[in-house]
């Protein structure tokens, strides 16, 4: 078997023969995306997205490749990279590149490039074909996580300041793997072309992002004045945030951990690490499979609203010998120590269904003197910490999912295609809306109007069965709000 | 025994001699409302309501004395009344008269004008009363619906216009019992004195609002340019709306819905109208009976949660055949009509948690042809539909709980204590912000700064054992934010 | 106000007048209680009870008087008198004396001696009076706990020694103020007319037994040879162990608690003693309600089920200090030692849901050194514990409900009719198998065989709108049971 | 690749270099299974097992082969086929034959023939296989589902009737396509060896049963008079009934749904056939995803159970079109019918986890005119229902997993190893008994002792840090128990 289907510039990905099963499952998850199919049905003859270019960096899965052809539905040309290494569904990106009428022999599709266990610097390779187009860059971004962005803003700033800086070195608190392989190839883009991201940045109307922590680099950025095109927020678009962030962690959190280890849940001490939509998700799951919760938190609001649910909240430090599995939520760094992971019950299973991979400290778990870390398959590692003959403490250890990255992706296949419908529908919409309300969004970050939230919610109900009560005009009127929406005010938490 | 206890213009309750019952419940509720108590341990040494006069319009319960002696311990003068006929609990009102130190003969508390039961004239006149003190009027309101501040504007109003306008004839859709009770009274103010409520107005440096509906009249005065004074909206603070709202009605619609009937929740179908924060305590505490739940909403986004939590979502029109308990959650009017009372099943309940008593047509079905009104205890009457040779229908009664009116208050003894303390400590905060900071504050509706609200969380968490995690200075500064928060972006939904 | 409405050895209640109200919740309860109306419906025509004379010892509830009067349909005797001090409620005792076509002034239902709050002594008067008829004693019993059924084993044991035992001094093990109270009694009796029991117990054809304690009590007798009559354990039918004693507390515990405390359950931890099936219910309840639960169990069985169904099991010396509920569910004495009231948390709430007043260590509780007991409210008790200036350990306190008796029905109204519909159904059905086939049970326990307990179940499904499927003849066949059941073996656990 | 690693005779499995992996996941399982570790402790010294022969008829997983190795442990000769054509592990099949300290050059470990994907003929080779030794047939047999004890009984019959029936002919309602293999077989055996049968079973000591459907058979079998030896029931001991197939199910098929079809659960519908244990632990899982669940049941006790713990009680037919996921959980034939899936919604889910193949009316889709079949993935396949011009309905289909045999077993990888170690601590008991206590089982089907039972749970409570709270020697005379158990009466539910 050749290593990949490749034709270098047009598409990378594991095998297109992987095609016709791919485009099975898209079939299947059209099925489940009643959001996405309604927007093609409205949209697609105006073709709103005719001349757009798109660069997607975003979890190569089945869903995302229903995104995909909707965006080239309503005319865009698309190129794709996933966001996370493990994430890819080598199937689904097979069956982009051969497109819903090409053949292997004669792919048809958009170029992706993508497969499922790139290494970091396969990862940023990939990041970068997406982002160049054989004769320029993208009018678009569709983000997740922000990595698309970033390459782009740091190459605008180092071409600005004519050098790359230095790497720092191993064992600078600076230092970091990734860091290093983007600076690399930052480098080497800067000797080959001085002015390559500038241009790139100055093609760009605006970029969607997807999730909390991209978004959270946004407002960063904006909040300095660095951010170089609109950018809309749909992470926070009530139907992205409270429906994928929770109800799909709810379902493909405990998809991943059992496939990964088909360790029982029932019975078990589960600690969530973060109470936000997510660890909501995540810790509904775990008692809906009967597990007991206990929740770590930093914030009192949502500390409190994980105890008025009934769920025991207390400091990892404080329970970490009673633990049988650990899910990590925050977005934040460093939430499990290494001193965390020594400490946890024999044989815990312990992953994170945040972001990044720095959530676990999977480089201090690297660097424990004596650990030995054994592939019991891919994606599953256990991690053994020698004994200690001073304390009489015996060998024991814990398995590791994805790596420390994300579970959900890396050991079963992401959020289910109904909740990403609802998602990937804002994203659709807010596509359209930089493209073509260009102007109308300055240097800043958005979120869509209410009533385009409403509308997402809108398109899914059907599906669900669900009967929806019409406002009489009466009501509406004292209410003071009109039939058709928005019902809420702006500050409305739902 | 008297009808009263009362002293015109210095108290008016039931029975002063209740006061040593209700100082028991006030001194356990102490114990549950940690947040009021170190309100008093941190801000009643500096006095930071001292000369403030408040007038307060919100149920008169053993949670709401807790709220006011902590008011007085701040510095300040306080007269009280209750805003809803049925919601004061009668110990509470006399203790809170009598005062931690007084006794019945000796009263030396507030000024209450409250009792269970009141006739819609006497509630507005003890309204009146709380408004008015011997020399003036409040320097604050602090309202829950807004009747107090809905007497001052429209006193304001009608005193500009010289005339309090006529009283719609009843049958004119303008028409309402409450509205010409209202009138009435304003016109004999007008005649007392034509610039009483202008003067009052005057005084009144701003009002903290309670409740969704309240705030929502709030708005309306803003946008219109009506207000006449600052206002903070405590309704949205996180920790009022999504623990007050959520968790009280939780606790107290199947309190009230056990003592009002006894009849068993489990196995039921329990229809609930509307899915905001209401909704999903009520839905919640349903199923947690082994109810099953059926949802109806007008808002596609809060649809699409009633159905990714599980519960069906139907119109009342579509399945009212099949329905046991009806509640309604909307602050909406007219949500169940006459013709859904006449189809329920036999001997269904039908109870209002939202807001007001027009939620359920309770004037139309006062005039259903025929229709027979038993009381079987107070609040609680079954109404009996007569047979209907025509169609062969038999005879069929639904049972009304506190004729239309909040149930878990005319039921039982509304939210606990705990999920008060966390409202009330809201509310102290924002009498204190609008006194002490005079001018920081607009004619526009406010919400507390999160800070203050994370602060709220705080102050309740050691009572629930919650053990919070904190953050390192190397997680904040990667987070971006304060080790003590804020911990969330102004747009957050928790 | 008379002390009682009495007409000595005809009826003695609290109060005639009550009646009307009673008969009102009667009659909504017959709605909640289709099982007993089909029985009405089905046997009363053919009177099968016709000569019976029923001595009934159960709580003198809304539900049970449907249930005397179903027995009365079926064209029984009737005398009643309640197993529970506090569990009475005077409405329905009053209705039931007066019978539905009777009036105060002339009443004509049966004899029933209870009234909520009664003494010791009362207690067991009325159990006398209710086993003794004008010229005669029963040929029924229908027991909950079996006080009928021991007056009647004890009376005949001391009639055939000819002497009643001395009571065991107070400090002596075997002392108990109830014990004695019995012992008095039966010394009188003996007094009295020296073969009273023996001429009872000879007319005393069967006996049918409500609940877990009373069923033990009488196993303990058949085996032992003493049982004296027939027996059906009707506690042990699927419809009433697992439904009333499951679904009827989680129903019923709650509702007590809030009417005893209105304190919020969300976000507390509940320490529920037991996980047999009140257990069950109890923990469903508590975390329907937000509570962390965590459960005490002897057999390993049942703590697996526990922590399988998501809950921590510990013991209560292990976590006493985190605990704010405690509630007993294991029919065992001493579960909650004066050591653990006196570690709880400060104003933690104690109740019983078990059966008898000493699961909880009420007697030690009231030796307790310095202990201080403060009326709240009738049947809510705040038992404070002295400061320790030794261990500088504060003065602090815990409440107790209904003095250590059954708090839903002490402090509430009892299980809700529904489910006592079921346990009544079978009560009823074991009356008559009783007397229409004596002779076809020995004196041992038995149980209702499985198509009865089908029959119960089935009486109740329309009510709740339940579709039941029916096997096809071949399907039956394949399985090789009957279309119409029995469904399961002997030994199905359900 | 070869087809098969097989030494005739010795073993035949997929591929002996899967072995590796095998031990891995071998390993992790022996850490969640400590009944089964605790045996090997407690038992393994005296090997009590030595001299005994066992074949096994079980899913051949990770779990099962602790099981066999736990039985070797203690002494056994054991052979092993699958009980399910889908259900092998082929990685743990391999792991076992290897053995511990064996290599894929030289396996050590027992015989075992399974694979995953056996024709039917080739299963009951396999099956056959398991039972023939070298030198004769089994002493002990280990069944679920009854499939060994089907062939010895089937075998013994024919060669005492001298002839094999002929196989009714395709078409014939006694016609199935397994019963014709089985035919087939025994009578190549009956030409072979005419005694084959008759030696095997007179050599059998007794058989230990798992499953429901097997038991149903044992006691049909006994109940005629026809068993040829003891069996024991362990699918009746609490600690398997109560928690594999409730808690198992509970895990493993939220987990089989979703490696089948990647699609959301929360807000479908999702209709679950039965609600005995297996029902129940359905019911919970997919509730606990969100889903809204519809429960149908022939057993009014049952079906009263559902509407009590809030589930919808409905017939198929009148709610399959709003139906999303169909799982049946009867051991009931037909549950499902041709008619059914035809008029679910398109692209339902359904799939069996009762026990055989026929609870969904495969045979009946097979001939539906015009139906089309799908391969999407292996043990997962649409079929497509055509359009009806007629009707004017267009083309549907349905997915349906494991060709309608068990999905948590076909499309993951059934039960989690936690709660097999319950039900296989309980075979290992079994087996033991009917071993070491040859002549105190008679013919019939018996029970273990609730001791044992109760031993079964106390060896799985440690793991789950569950503090077990032991009776004082006082509490144990008042309730008339051993302190050390058992705890209840013979007819207690749990």
């Amino acid at each position: 078997m050749a290593r990949f289907s490749e034709v270098p510039g047009r598409y990378q990905v594991r095998d297109l023969a992987l095609a016709e099963s791919g485009r099975h499952q898209i079939r299947l998850a059209e099925h489940e995306m009643p959001g996405l199919m309604a927007l093609r049905t409205e949209l697609g003859p105006s073709r709103p997205l005719a001349g757009a270019r798109i660069t997607g960096s975003l979890h190569m899965t089945v869903q995302t490749a229903v995104l995909i052809e909707t965006l080239v539905a309503l005319g865009a040309d698309v190129r794709w990279a996933s966001c996370n290494i493990f994430s890819t569904q080598d199937e689904a990106a097979a069956a982009v590149v051969v497109g819903p009428r090409g053949t292997p022999d004669d792919p048809s599709g958009p170029a992706v490039f993508a497969w499922k266990g790139e290494t970091l610097a396969e990862y940023w390779e990939c990041t970068l074909q997406a982002l160049l187009w054989p004769d320029g860059g993208p009018t678009l971004l569709l983000d997740d996580g922000g990595d698309a962005t970033l390459l782009v803003h740091q190459g605008v700033r180092h071409e600005a300041a004519g050098a790359v800086p230095a790497t720092p070195p191993v064992g600078d608190p600076e230092h970091s793997e990734e860091h290093a392989v983007v600076l690399d190839l930052l480098r080497r883009s800067l000797a080959d072309d001085p002015q390559r991201w500038t241009r790139v940045a100055a093609g760009v109307v605006g970029v969607s992002e997807e999730t909390t922590t991209g978004v959270h680099r946004l407002y960063q950025l904006a909040d300095a004045g660095d951010l170089l095109f609109p950018a809309i927020n749909v992470n926070d678009s009530v139907t992205k945030s409270k429906f994928d962030n929770r109800y799909g962690i709810r379902h493909s959190l405990p998809d991943g951990l059992n496939r990964a280890t088909d360790v029982l849940i029932g019975g078990k001490v589960a600690f969530v690490v973060g109470y936000g939509d997510v660890g909501k998700g995540a810790a509904e799951a775990l008692r809906g499979q009967g597990a007991r919760v206990v929740v770590a938190e930093v914030d009192p609001i949502c500390a409190l609203q994980a105890a008025m649910d009934g769920y025991q909240v207390a400091r990892l430090d404080d329970v970490v010998d009673q633990v049988d599995f650990v899910v990590t939520c925050t977005g934040n760094r460093g939430v499990v120590t290494v001193e965390h992971l020594a400490a946890l019950k024999d044989k815990a299973v312990v992953g994170n269904i945040g972001h990044f991979d720095n959530e676990i400290d999977m480089a201090g778990l690297a660097a424990y003197p004596g650990v030995r870390r054994t592939e019991l398959k891919p994606q599953v590692h256990e991690w053994t910490f020698p004994a200690d003959p001073a304390t009489g403490r015996a060998e024991r250890s814990v398995i590791v999912l994805s790596e420390g990255r994300l579970l959900n992706l890396g050991n079963a296949t992401g959020h289910p295609s109904f909740v990403m419908s609802t998602s990937f529908a804002n994203q659709v919409i807010a596509q359209v809306e930089l493209f073509t309300r260009q102007g109308s969004y300055d240097r800043h970050v958005h979120r869509l109007p209410k009533v385009l939230d409403e509308k997402v919610a809108r398109l899914h109900l059907d599906a669900l069965g669900v009967g929806l009560t019409r406002l009489t005009k009466d009501q509406a009127l004292y209410l003071g709000i009109d039939v058709d929406g928005p019902y809420k005010p702006e500050h409305y938490r739902y």
